[in-house]
């Protein structure tokens, strides 16, 4: 398979699979101007299928650095809010949206950390009304990744750069199954076990889950009334789509006040250009008491208490050791995948698709917040165990793999 | 001078003298992608004049082609008028904007004409709200040339790619006056010569224009309490800008309802994509009554009829054949160059600049349509002649020259 057909195939996976975009539907994109290859493809498979518009976004590194190196200080705590809305709008109006993952990862490393800080809070409240949008299940949405030579780099510093991009293209096909004959068949039966383990766990009704191996001793409360999702969703129409590409989790809604104990992260997280490594964060009462890391500590703690809900769970999700991108043994520094090889806790806000159709947030224990932000807590050691209300214990995962 | 330095100069011509662009001051950026060199130019020397934000929309040719080669009836006739009215939202609150120009000229020569008006139409009526503002004076706006690759094509067909794009870089740069020292004073110098004629022509208040040779003979009337402008404009808080870099022309609005005559076009004009060339219009009471070309023909019928405005004049301009771009003898496909290298007419709406401020419109004669469309009639043979409301004539260029 040469490359530009594996690239035909991530466009047709993406359009016909990810979005099942529909005749007529608008479609918007968010791109770096290095996937603009990947783009044009998607974009004709989309108006092959009937889209009445197709809306590219590119964004690009050296204008994202250049508001660091050479804007003022009122320059650092503005973002475009009304472009946001606008594509909110837009959304609400029925347009899918598309998201390429694949930006440089720690392009903004070298920045100083309270500008960082201070730019990604204005970035995220911004963008608030997009990302509930995003979130709410009102429209299909996808994400699917591209290689990029700054992600390559990140990943692969010591390789000659074209050899980066490939052997990382080489895990990125892999990871997205189009390495089978028929790719869409592949994620049918991935998606068929997600659904098995999701169903399992919402019928379960646990009322907590212990996370406990390689430093991580936490006890996680979960919502009132929540439900387990993960693989395909289906918006009211009955339109099904896959907002993940790859995807290998299963997640639920934590109980924003309930949480106890000690995370050690396992991989780094990207905050917005910024790679954090060895983070522990000490939870009580939901709230995370007490932030460190071995790099970009400072980004991690701004960013972990720029609103009440930035330094309580949102999202808890569950992987195997077993998944094809944690065997690949990479270190992505790309949420997309390292957060398919790891379970995971999430930072700030909570998806609404995690409760039945129109539960009470609030009551339910639904943290509220302008971020969300995944981090991996998952590795061979870790053990996984439900919690029911009358304080019963059922394995659901050891040694980092499912036990259900 | 290098090619970098020369692209540094261009950017900072563009914001510092072009946009003026003021501290706390939003930017929009509208480019191909193919100019994303020059866009991060400009990009740093607006943050570091004092931009809060700036916020760049790249168009792909590929992208704009596959809705033709793969998109339905539907997509033909859809435009994200959500976003042109975003972006006009935008200026009304104050953000400046800029265009690059250089996109390849007859990217759409080979799509089915009806496709194309369809289309045409449909962005014209989702970008009116924008023009809108654009036109309107209340924000500082910019257009400054890029040479792509397409574009370098089309000009020299015959050269190899790369040295086509180092010979139309060449011109552009010396029609930016960018090999001048000091080209901000170069500038001052063109503005001033501008100024000159623009204060002679409006003190004049001519009822009417005669031009004359080279098969064009076209009475056309001017507006009641017609204002000429050229080079610089001033927003109300003094604020200077050049909404065109480069420059040569004086320009005023006609009376939608008095043209009479005939129109032979001496360059092609480039609607949207498709190149006509041969243009024949006759006028009968300000409207074009019949519309001929050797190619493109369709094209042109359909947009100069696309609305009641489309077929009448909204801008009259003057520019001499002694303009360096006019010396340069090069046919640029780009209304950019081509109008600053020949006297014009334009199809569609007029300008509220070219009356008195709080004047109104339609009392004063000026026409109103989602379309702009400068067409050059200016050659070596044409002479200009004012028609005073007394009915004396006063020669105004002869030969293609002023002599006033």
């Amino acid at each position: 398979m040469s490359f530009d057909d594996n690239l035909d195939r991530l466009a047709r996976l993406c359009v016909g699979f990810g979005l099942q975009v529909k005749p007529g539907q608008e479609l918007l994109i968010t791109a770096d101007i290095g996937a603009a290859d990947l783009v044009r493809r998607i974009t004709r498979e989309a108006y092959g299928a009937g889209a009445s518009n197709v809306q590219v976004f590119f964004a690009d590194d050296a204008i994202t650095l250049a508001r660091f190196t050479h804007g003022s200080e009122d320059a650092i705590e503005t973002a475009p809010g009304w472009l946001f809305e606008a594509m909110a709008g837009a959304m609400r109006n029925g347009s899918a949206r598309l998201a390429i993952a694949g930006g440089t990862p720690g392009l903004l490393a070298e920045q100083d950390p309270g500008k960082v800080a201070r730019a990604n809070a204005a970035q995220s409240v911004a963008a608030k009304p997009f990302m509930e949008v995003v979130t709410s299940g009102l429209t299909n949405w996808n994400i699917v990744p591209f290689v990029t030579e700054g992600w390559a780099k990140q990943v692969y510093p010591d390789l000659p750069v074209a050899e980066a991009v490939e052997t990382l293209w080489g895990h990125v096909f892999r990871a997205l199954r189009l390495d089978h004959d028929d790719p869409v068949a592949a994620w049918q039966t991935v998606f068929d076990t997600l659904a098995k383990r999701r169903e399992y766990l919402t019928e379960r009704a646990f009322s907590a889950l212990h996370f406990e191996g390689g430093g991580t001793d936490l006890t996680l409360g979960l919502a009132k009334g929540h439900v387990w999702a993960g693989g395909g969703l289906r918006l009211a129409d009955g339109t099904g789509y896959a907002p993940n590409l790859p995807t290998e989790e299963v997640f639920t809604m934590p109980d924003r006040g309930r949480a106890e104990g000690r995370a050690v992260f396992t991989k780094p997280a990207v905050i917005n250009g910024t790679i954090v490594e060895g983070l522990v964060v000490e939870f009580a009462g939901g709230k995370a008491v007490k932030i460190t890391a071995d790099k970009g500590e400072a980004v991690a703690q701004t960013y972990f208490t720029s609103d009440e809900g930035a330094s309580r769970l949102g999202e808890v999700a569950l992987v195997p050791e077993s998944s094809p991108i944690a065997r690949s043994d990479v270190l992505y520094f790309n949420t997309l995948f390292d957060e398919n090889a790891a379970c995971h806790i999430a930072f700030g806000n909570s998806y609404s698709m995690n409760l039945a159709p129109g539960a009470d947030r609030e009551a339910a224990g639904a943290n509220e917040s302008t971020i969300h932000m995944d981090c991996m807590i998952g590795g061979p050691e870790l053990s996984v165990t439900g919690i029911a209300s009358d304080g019963n214990r059922h394995p659901i995962m050891e040694k980092g793999e499912f036990v259900i």
